[in-house]
């Protein structure tokens, strides 16, 4: 792609081309019983953030097209296993817009189905030098201990910000970190280097989340997935409701002891200065992701600037 | 090891050489939801067959002792993965004399911890050659494809004995096959030999299972871990029951209408030549597992000869 290209030319194009990749994976195969899910898993509707991370973090690097395709398609598979297997784990019913495949099918083809797509993504990696596998590795050990530090939380009303925010970088900020450091590594990146894109990745990624549970209070219910508060009517610790607790615990539990409707919840955490501080909190993590981009000369780096901005301005 | 020692030394000397490897593990971290489970199923009573096979097959070809054990913790961390998974799968409570880990805790947990046991199998692989990460995955979708067969086999009763050994070949027999593959692979083996060590794997993984369902029925009672019959009982196909059915349908039929005694099955499959046909079977797939040993000189071959005798002649 030119850089006369727009950028959301280039996510269109770089989406088309990702797209191209999955049709390529070998999943004409038998058994049904495991292809057959692994395909319902992919046609679902994800975004494909992950793999287009890879390919604009490769590109200021002059990594080779082809190998970063293979990695894109990687952290794509690996990311959708662990959905599948998290929604088993946490009950979730909907995913991708449409039924999770242990609805669609059962537990026990969700599980398989979780695993096949996990050695898929491996075998992406073929050929690949051995530290990208290492790296595959460790941060996927790191999401497994994000997921089980979730579920831990699930029973444990004493959990701080900070253990909550090892979490949410565990669970979810890893994979990002992961998806530009490997873009990188496919170039010419020195590992050092490379590793200010996991920095970068990482920070992003609990921008992302901490805004996740800012837009589930303030995000417009039109544009949202799922009704605005609904996470924390059921009782889900986010980062608003562990900042409402530190500040003030009694103030807090005497608040959540009646049902709330979402404009008190709104008021409560906007007087209590728990939305000033969130947002306080979202900022100084895109600040740090934006350090992690310091490697890269400031011409290269328009379309991972764009990339953040693109994902961060959702009011949804 | 020198030459002198017999064989049962030199296994316990690798069992306990493995289990020295497996405690160097980093598993002391938390979340404890993750680790916990994980370590539970490790101190289970496994035989460690699978690491042993490694360290036997990479002996002949002057493979490097530490690289081996790598990839002998790899393999049996990879069983161990699968056992986990399809023990939540096939609703299987207990494993290596203790409840299975979804009965210890839930199927959430056994979930998380079949994928961290995946994900550190494939961390013992880190600096290894990319082709050894290639066949440990290439090998691991064949068990999730054997798994799937496995399931899909439930529910149907048409079953041919091909279709049933292309599923134990991928299911119990292409892990063996990887064993001694990458036992090879990390020493001086080229692909082509270190592909005949797959065969004699997949092949002894064939005879293996099969008489394991032989012995099912044949076996002494008092030294398997459960009774006599019970698979067939329960309705299970093994390769008994296919052949008695591919031999002649209706009478199979009117026989397993009532419920039998296991004498009566014995006496049904040795009086229809059912019991001759498997032994011929097992005896043929130990041929062919021999066969994959040639590309190794005779004076090498005394260990994977007597570790093959060993696993073949148990009479639970």
């Amino acid at each position: 792609m030119s850089d006369t290209n727009s950028f959301p030319e280039h996510v269109q194009f770089l989406k088309g081309e990702i797209e191209k990749a999955f049709q390529k994976l070998p999943l004409d195969h038998s058994p049904d019983y495991l292809y057959d899910s692994i395909k319902y898993i992919l046609k679902g509707r994800g975004k494909r953030l992950r793999p287009i991370l890879v390919h604009f973090a490769g590109q200021p690097f002059n990594a080779d097209p082809e190998d970063l395709m293979k990695v894109a398609v990687a952290v794509e598979l690996l990311h959708n296993f662990t959905l599948v297997h998290d929604d088993i784990m946490d009950k979730d019913e909907m995913r991708h817009g449409q039924p999770a495949v242990h609805k669609q099918w059962d537990d026990a083809t969700a599980i398989l189905a979780g695993d096949g797509l996990f050695v898929l993504s491996q075998l992406m990696l073929s050929g690949l030098s051995p530290f990208v596998h290492q790296r595959f590795n460790e941060v996927t050990l790191a999401v497994c201990e994000g997921q089980g530090m979730d579920k831990e939380f699930e029973n444990d009303p004493s959990i701080s910000m900070g253990h909550y925010l090892i979490m949410i970088g565990k669970k979810t900020g890893a994979l990002l970190g992961l998806c530009a450091e490997l873009g990188a590594l496919i170039g010419n990146a020195a590992k050092e280097n490379a590793h200010h894109l996991f920095e970068f990745g990482l920070n992003l990624g609990l921008a992302f989340q901490v805004q996740d549970d800012y837009l589930e209070i303030f995000g417009y219910e039109s544009s949202m997935g799922k009704s605005l508060g609904s996470d924390i009517r059921a009782g889900k610790q986010t980062a608003l409701t562990i900042l409402a607790k530190e500040k003030d615990e009694k103030k807090w539990h005497a608040f959540i002891k009646d049902n709330q409707s979402i404009s008190a919840y709104q008021s409560f955490f906007a007087s209590n200065g728990i939305k000033a501080e969130t947002e306080k909190v979202i900022q100084h993590y895109i600040e740090k992701a934006k350090e992690g981009l310091d490697v890269i000369p400031k011409e290269k780096r328009r379309d991972l600037n764009q990339f953040t901005t693109m994902i961060l301005n959702r009011t949804y």
